[in-house]
Parts: structure tokens; C-alpha cells; sequence
């Protein structure tokens, strides 16, 4: 097992700062306790190298060293049926959680994607609720016996919530966190924290705490940010669902990058305190990510029955409703607006065809599809980066000085130009208010069902390329300025008979900014053959079932 | 009828600076203005004094204004009374817009509680009604044909919105307010906006654009603020149910002021979008105020009929839930914290008095009661004033710079002392985050149904002696700090009998700070025999329908 910095070991691009010794020996330390909490027999020795194993999916299901029972547990897509066999009692949560915990120990040798390993904490609490069920006749709750995986910022009682710095290892929390307690009332056993960017504010998944995660498809691409530890995981299927976080797109990219689905839910549906000073002028959700649709729509239907309110004064007693998950009266025509381009970055070829595909297909069903007008999305990408950086990186810059590690430049994190005075808060929450109310407007009077867009305008990139990229994920930052739901699914794969050759409009495209310009140099087909290709389905405040109505239609579509 | 300040005209105390020409030419018009919406026939000439009838609701009783069917009309203090007539034909709309406006414009001409008149409109709105039911057979919605007055501050669309700033007048409204909008939708009819106090930061209901609004029981005394035109016009029944707004007790003081009903609901049920730049930390409330409980309840349940969350994006789609307006099962013993004394400022006898009537009802009852720990809010009470005056005062500076006019010295309106720099303010903003949780969770492992507190320590004041309390709202400001449902109800008058000897522990009481003593030393029981003492129930975050089913078994007793 590898223990040194994982982003080195895959051969990848070096750091870009001559690391500080302090800083360095405590993310070893911390990496070799990490190392430690995997059995000695889940160990891969040799670690196969990216060059002769870049897909870890594949490795994981070929290699053999998974049994075949513990192949068949862990490649169940849907949580509704782990849930039913669990309580059934056809499958223990004991093989449940000791299958998933292997494959995620494999996972995590392969792409880096864990923070926190507490395998045997988590066999303790299966053998609990195993118990439990014996004794009862009862689950304990909807998601009994399942593991859950968790990005690394949720707190889980007694182990660290480092965020990747390394200035905040060994400060094991002193309880759960409204997420964690509210997972253990459905039934959930937690078992990993999964991996994220130094900030949480870039798409690609390094921290010099814990290195660089990658694609479990393609470990020379990365599984995106900031929820990229569970993309990767959840990819490799080592954990069923698994709760990422997002405040601009940090669920829906690492889910789109790996053929996921994946929800930001409007914020009040799901808990996720951030205690500490901060701005909160954008604030971030917490939603699943998971590789079925299905799994997304039992998890958050799981929800309201732990009485989340309870547990986050954000969170409001809406109960999911079931029904708007369909549409009704079924074969109902929708009114959809989609959107090719935002007139900021063209998207990459691939993902202007899945667009393109998806509304062939909508339109040829009879649906009503339109082009949604973005020409407001420029003052809507610039009030959410004006948001996110209000606090002119101070907040960065203290968690930089606990360890002296050096900040990763190029983040969306602000510098002292970007702090905002009183004054221009309250001008800023004044003007986000006003294209709230103008959006939700629009949204209305146009009695729209959903809006298709682009997650990113790019397909894949090698780590530390995107910190080099002008930063731009507008496609999903809107959803957060609104306070919308908004739900990445993969609708295609790169593919050599359409993708190779670019469309001419591409080729002879003039970008139209350094971010545009980045976004068409980086476009390479040999690099990302074969990746997934996500969309995203946006559908209004408290559109969260309506995301999922519209892309049981869709995938009902493509299938065709 | 008087059109110059009506605050002199009352015989009350004069204003505390010398007053520019410019913005009082600009305020006698604009009164001129509102005089003439009065129909002559309706005018009281000459104006009863307020020596010879302090008491206006007993004037318009007695003195014959209103016709016999007026009367009839306008004491009907059941709004779903009103609705039931209204749909079975039983009364047009035009019988009861014309007869609450008749009635407004002599509560008006007695309190001062208007701001903007618009009664022909109203009438024509009447008429479209009772055409549209006499069509269709169908009421427009559950508020069909009912009039309802709303606060200054809410935008109807050709009239002004200028919230008593002078600066502010001849600019009337392009369009209604979102709460404006869902009242049309529910079937309501507008016909007055109401008198607020300078600045919305008092709990005296003077600006020196419309003068000071008096309490309809007694004209020498205050009806409150800053909701306080809205209790003295529904005090007086010139309003079936009107809707205030609350960011420190401004709907809950005014109604307990005046023996009405006011719910602060929990901010996301009821839209109350404020547009243009100021503080976000402790955000308004809107919710009505009516002369009885089941008015509220009615009001409440109709809203949701006009998916008002489509109209500010701030609203979620909790549906009302008229099943938790009563105790289930019936029965079931309630556990109910109550406060007697904050610690901070002590109630003055009739208030205490009040507490311990209800308290000593619901023992005897069976349900389970104990004192409320109180110790925390000192601290909440702090973090309540720094969000309010975190702008230093800069918005009202700016409002009155367009007038010259004087700003009101000892309003909650913050100095540059108290403002805040971003990184305090997100300082604060997690420090109210940590007390949310916390009592949160105190609240949650308690398992309580409410908590029973005074709404202000004091019964009754003259204008302009609150501006010289140092302001103490420590009572209700604690619901706007957590956004938890917060209702005032009426429980007893202060009495000959009960009241009017002190007990010793309030004579021999030493007051712990300035408001405590100011508090100590107002309190005078001729001044304010027989007037209401209103006590306020709050029930966690979303638990508007508790407080009511609370209420319903605290009055259920105090009939007994």
C-alpha cells in the first residue's frame, strides 16, 4: 500500500510549491494511519499502475479480488432493493457492509477517494442492526443496514473533519453532525469519508493532505469537485449512495464526470450545518450521489421519516412527495427549455451532442422544447463568484497558516480585492434577491416543467488542469444563486463514430473569452474516448421531484 | 376633518426637533391628499376629542356613524363567518367593503391608523367579485369578497409605498407585492394600507409623514408598533384581518397592545419580499392580526390556495397543516414551559399576573408546566440588535436625506458605532447559527409543545415614551432571532380589583439595568386600567399551527 502523497504515485504532475517539512511529515502521518485502517488482506500489492490498469471499474470486476458474493452485493445499483433484502433478511447487513468496505478499500487504493476508514466501527453497528432485526422483526429505518458513504466535511463522531488541510487532522469531531445523525435514524451504517479539493472550491479532487483523486474509469482523468472522492467511489461501486455537497456544482460535476446521477437539492430538503464564520450569501446543499436514479429517489424519500428539521434549523418540514416523481397523467406533454450553449462557454462536442440527442428524442415524443434564454446567465455567474468570494480568501488564508501549507492557486477562492464591504453585501443581496424574483418570474409565467443544460463545458481533464482553466462552471452555479434543485444524469459515452471528428461549427469557432478559449484548446478526443457524458436537469425551487419525473422520461427516451 | 399632523391634533406630545418647511409642505399634502379619500358623508365634524372620548371603539358603538347592517357587518369577528355569507350570497362584497371602509375612515379619523385610502377602488373590486359569484356560483377563493388591510410596506400597485418617509411619497407602486398578488388570488379586497412608526424600529406607530397612530381602547395611549395602524384599525373593526410584518415583535406587540391576535409566523410561510440593500441577518416576517383566533386559522389555512412560494422565492411549500391546529388526542396533556421573568427585564404586575393565571389554568388542567430557562437570553438579545442595527444606520440616513426630514432619537436604528464589517458579520452570523442549534436541540430533547412569555413587559405607554425605554423587545425579538413561530393572544385586563395594589415583591424589586428600571418606574395603573394584557405562545420553528392549537386549550381554560 502506497502512503506517500497518492497524486505522485500515479505518476501524475507534481505539485506546484516546494512543500514545507512540517506540513508534509503531519499529511504522511496522517496518510499512514489511513493506510493502516485497511486489513492486511484487502491490501492490492503491487498497486497496478495507471498505465497498465486506468480503469479501476473494470479491474475491481475482473481481477478477482472480489468473491462473487461480494461482486453480486456490491454491484446492486439500487438501493431499494438492498433495502428490501435487508429486511427481508435475505442478506445481512454484515455482508452488506464488509462486501462494500472491501470494494471501497480496493476503490480507495486505485483512486485515492477516502479521507476516513473506520471499517470495524461499522461492522459493529452491522451486527447491531442485525440484532435489531432478529429481535424486532423491524429495520430500524428505510435505509437499515446500508452503508452511506460521506464527503469529508460531515462530521462523524470521533473521527477527523480535515477538509483536506492538514492544519485540522487530529481534531476528531466531539459529535455527529446533523447529516450523520440522520443517516443512523434511517438505518445507515457509515464506514468512509470520501475525498475533496483543498477549499472545496475547484472540480478537480487534490489536497496535499490526502493527494489527488481520480476517475474510476480512467485514472488519468479526474473525478471532478468537490465531491470527487465520492464520485470515484460510488463509480467504482464501493459504496451504494453516498452524500456529496454543493454550493456551484460539487455534486452534479464529480456525478457527471463519472456516469452518475447526482442531486443538489434545494437547500432546505437536506441537513447540512456549516458551523464557523463564513459568507452565506451562497449557501451550500447536500444531496446524494448514486448510480441509479432509482437510488437517488429512495434516498431522499427516505428522508423526511428521520425528521431532519430536527436536526438543522435550515431544513423544512416539505415531505417528499412520491407522486411528483411521475408525471402525471402519465404521457403528459412537457414543456422544456434546453440550453446549448450560454453565450460565456461553448461546451465540448460530446456534451453539445447528448443535448442535442436528448432534445431530438423529447421533441420526436412531443414534447414542447425550447431554447432557454441565457442571456442573464453572465450577471448571474458574476453575482454567485462575487458570493463565494466575498470573504477575499480569509477564510483560506487561516487554514493555510495552521500547518504552512501553501494554497493551490487557481481555486475559486477570493483575494483581498474580492472582500466585500457591509455595504456591498447587503447591494449584492439586494441584486441576487431581484434575479431571483425576475427568474422565478420567468419560470412561472412560462409554466415550464425543466431546463437541460450542460453540467461542465468540458468532458474530461488530467489533474491540474482545471486550476489552469479560468474556473468557469457557470452551468451549475445558477442553480445554487437560485436555490434550485438541480440533478446531473449521464445520458452518453465519448464515442469514436460521432465524437471523433468535431463538428465545424467547433472548429471554426471563435471563443469568445479566456475561459472559452481554454475550454476548445483542451478538447482532445483521445483523451476522454469512452467518458461519460452528463446533463443536467434543473426544474425550479422545490423542483427536486420534478428533476427526478423529468429524467425517468428521458431515460425512458433513450433507452428507446 | 384635521389634515395637519395628526399627532398634535390629538393633544400629544409635540415633535423633538424643529421641523424643516420643505419635507412638513411635503407631509400636509400629502395628508390633504389622504383627507379627500374620505367621502364627506363619512367625515366626523366636528372630531370627537380624545379628553371627552378617549375610548374609540366604544364611539363607534354608540355614536350612531354606522347603521345598524354596518354595524352587523363589521363586528362579525370570524373572517370564515364572513367567507361562508360572502359565498352563499348571504352578503355581497359591496355590503362589506363599503361597510368596513365607512368604518376605517372613522377609525382612522380617531387613531390616525391609515396611510393610503383607496375605497372607490375597492368598491369596483366588490363589484367585479359579486359579479364574477353571481356568474359562476363559485367564490374566487376562500377570502372572496372580503376586505383586508395590509401594513404600509407592502407595495399595491398606483399607490405609494412610502412607509411614513416623507422622501418616499408621489411614487406610487408599479406593481403589488407578492403578498398583494396571493391576497387577489385568495378572492381578498384592498382598500387601506396602515400607519407605521419612522423607521419600522419602534413600538410606536408615529413618522412625520402621517403622525402618530393611537391605541382604538384608549386615544391616549399607543397601539403599538410597528404594526400599530394595523391594531388599531382591526381593534376599532375597521378590518376583518389585516396583514402586519415582524422583525422584532412588531405584529405580536401591537395586537397584545390592543386585545387582537397577531402570528409571526415562521418567515417561510407567508412572502414578504423586501427589495433594495440592507441587513439579512434577522429577517422580517409578514402574518396577519384579527380580533379572533379563528380568524387567524382561517387566514393562515387560505393562504397556501394561492401558492404564494410562486411569488417570493423566500416561501416553501409547506402546506398548512389544519390537523395540528388542535391538540391530538384530544386531551393529550401538553408540556408547556412558561417565562415570568426573562432576567433581564421584569414584567410589570398585570403581565406577571397574566403568566401565572395561565399557568396556574393549565396545572390545574393536568398538563405539565415549568419554568423556562431564560439565562441565554441576555446573549440572544445581543445578537438580535447587532443584525438589526448592522448597518449603522446608513438606510435610514439615506431615507431621511431625501426629505430633510428629522430621524426619531431612541428608535432600534443602529449608529456607526454598530456597524459591522464583513468578517464580524460573519462572526455573527455563525454565532447565531450556534445558538439556533443549540436551543434547537434543547427545545427537540425536551419534548415541548410551547413556551408562554410575555410579549412586552409593560401594559401600556403614552407616544413617545417608548423612544426613551431604551428599547427593550428582548420578548418577542427571541422568535425573530430563531424564525420561530410567534403568536399573542389576550388573556385578562388590567383590573381595579387584581391590579391596582402592587404585589411587594414588585415594590420592594430592585431593577438590574436601565430598562429594567425605566420599565419599573412607568408603571401606572391609572393609566392603564381596563386595558388588554396579551401573552405570546411560541412553538419551535414551523410550529404556526401549534401556537394556535396551543391557544385553542389555553382559551378553552381561561373561559372556565
Amino acid at each position: 500500500m502506497n502512503v506517500g502523497p497518492t497524486r505522485v504515485a500515479h505518476g501524475l504532475a507534481t505539485p506546484p510549491e516546494p512543500l514545507s517539512k512540517d506540513y508534509l511529515e503531519r499529511a504522511a502521518d496522517k496518510r499512514a494511519a489511513q493506510a493502516a485502517k485497511i486489513p492486511e488482506e484487502w491490501r492490492l500489492e503491487p498497486l497496478p499502475s495507471v498505465e497498465e490498469t486506468p480503469n479501476a471499474l473494470e479491474y475491481i470486476r475482473s481481477s478477482g479480488v472480489l468473491s462473487a458474493e461480494e461482486l453480486a452485493i456490491t454491484e446492486t445499483v439500487d438501493v431499494a432493493d438492498l433495502a428490501r433484502k435487508l429486511a427481508a433478511g435475505d442478506l445481512s447487513s454484515v455482508q452488506v457492509v464488509s462486501a462494500f468496505s472491501k470494494r471501497a478499500a480496493v476503490a480507495h487504493q486505485l483512486t485515492t477517494c477516502c479521507t476516513e476508514i473506520f471499517f470495524e466501527e461499522a461492522l459493529e453497528e452491522a451486527k447491531r442492526l442485525d440484532e435489531v432485526l432478529a429481535r424486532t422483526g423491524k429495520p430500524v429505518g428505510p435505509l437499515h443496514g446500508i452503508p452511506v458513504s460521506v464527503k469529508d466535511s460531515v462530521d462523524v463522531k470521533g473521527h477527523d473533519t480535515s477538509i483536506g488541510w492538514v492544519g485540522l487532522t487530529d481534531r476528531p469531531a466531539k459529535r455527529d453532525a446533523g447529516i450523520t445523525t440522520m443517516l443512523r435514524r434511517l438505518g445507515a451504517v457509515l464506514y468512509v469519508k470520501t475525498n475533496i479539493p483543498q477549499s472545496l472550491m475547484m472540480s478537480d479532487s487534490y489536497n496535499h493532505l490526502f493527494g489527488q483523486c481520480v476517475n474510476h474509469l480512467n485514472r488519468n482523468l479526474i473525478s471532478g469537485g468537490s465531491s470527487g472522492g465520492e464520485s470515484a467511489l460510488i463509480g467504482a461501486r464501493g459504496s451504494p449512495v453516498g452524500v456529496g455537497t454543493d454550493i456551484g456544482g460539487s455534486i452534479r460535476i464529480p456525478a457527471a464526470l463519472s456516469g452518475l446521477y447526482g442531486l443538489s437539492p434545494t437547500y432546505a430538503r437536506h441537513p447540512y450545518e456549516r458551523p464557523g464564520p463564513r459568507q452565506r450569501i451562497i449557501i451550500a446543499t447536500a444531496g446524494p450521489l448514486a448510480s441509479s436514479l432509482s437510488s437517488i429517489e429512495s434516498y431522499m424519500e427516505a428522508l423526511p421519516q428521520a425528521n431532519p428539521w430536527e436536526l438543522d434549523n435550515l431544513v423544512v418540514p416539505v415531505p417528499w412527495r412520491t407522486e411528483q416523481c411521475t408525471i402525471s397523467p402519465p404521457g403528459r406533454k412537457l414543456k422544456i427549455g434546453y440550453i446549448l450553449d450560454d453565450g460565456i462557454v461553448r461546451p465540448q462536442p460530446p456534451i453539445t451532442r447528448a443535448v442535442k440527442e436528448v432534445v431530438a428524442a423529447l421533441e420526436e415524443a412531443g414534447h414542447e422544447v425550447s431554447e432557454w434564454d441565457t442571456s442573464s446567465h453572465n450577471y448571474a455567474w458574476d453575482l454567485w463568484k462575487k458570493g463565494v468570494m466575498s470573504d477575499g480568501g480569509l477564510g483560506c488564508k487561516r487554514l493555510c497558516d495552521m500547518s504552512g501549507e501553501p494554497l493551490v492557486e487557481g481555486m475559486l477562492v477570493g483575494t483581498s480585492e474580492d472582500l466585500l464591504s457591509t455595504e456591498e453585501t447587503h447591494q449584492l443581496l439586494a441584486d441576487i434577491d431581484a434575479y431571483r424574483a425576475e427568474y422565478l418570474r420567468h419560470w412561472n409565467e412560462g409554466g415550464y416543467d425543466a431546463i437541460i443544460t450542460p453540467v461542465t463545458p468540458w468532458v474530461g481533464y488530467k489533474p491540474w488542469t482545471w486550476v489552469k482553466s479560468n474556473q468557469y462552471v457557470g452551468y451549475t452555479t445558477l442553480s445554487n444563486l437560485l436555490d434550485w434543485a438541480g440533478l446531473a444524469i449521464p445520458v452518453t459515452t465519448v464515442s469514436k463514430e460521432k465524437d471523433q471528428t468535431p463538428p465545424a461549427d467547433w472548429v471554426e469557432y471563435q471563443p469568445r473569452n479566456p475561459s472559452d478559449e481554454f475550454n476548445k484548446q483542451q478538447y482532445d478526443f483521445n483523451l476522454v474516448e469512452g467518458i461519460p457524458v452528463g446533463l443536467q436537469i434543473m426544474a425550479g425551487k422545490y423542483g427536486d421531484e420534478k428533476c427526478i419525473a423529468v429524467a425517468k422520461v428521458i431515460e425512458d427516451l433513450l433507452k428507446q
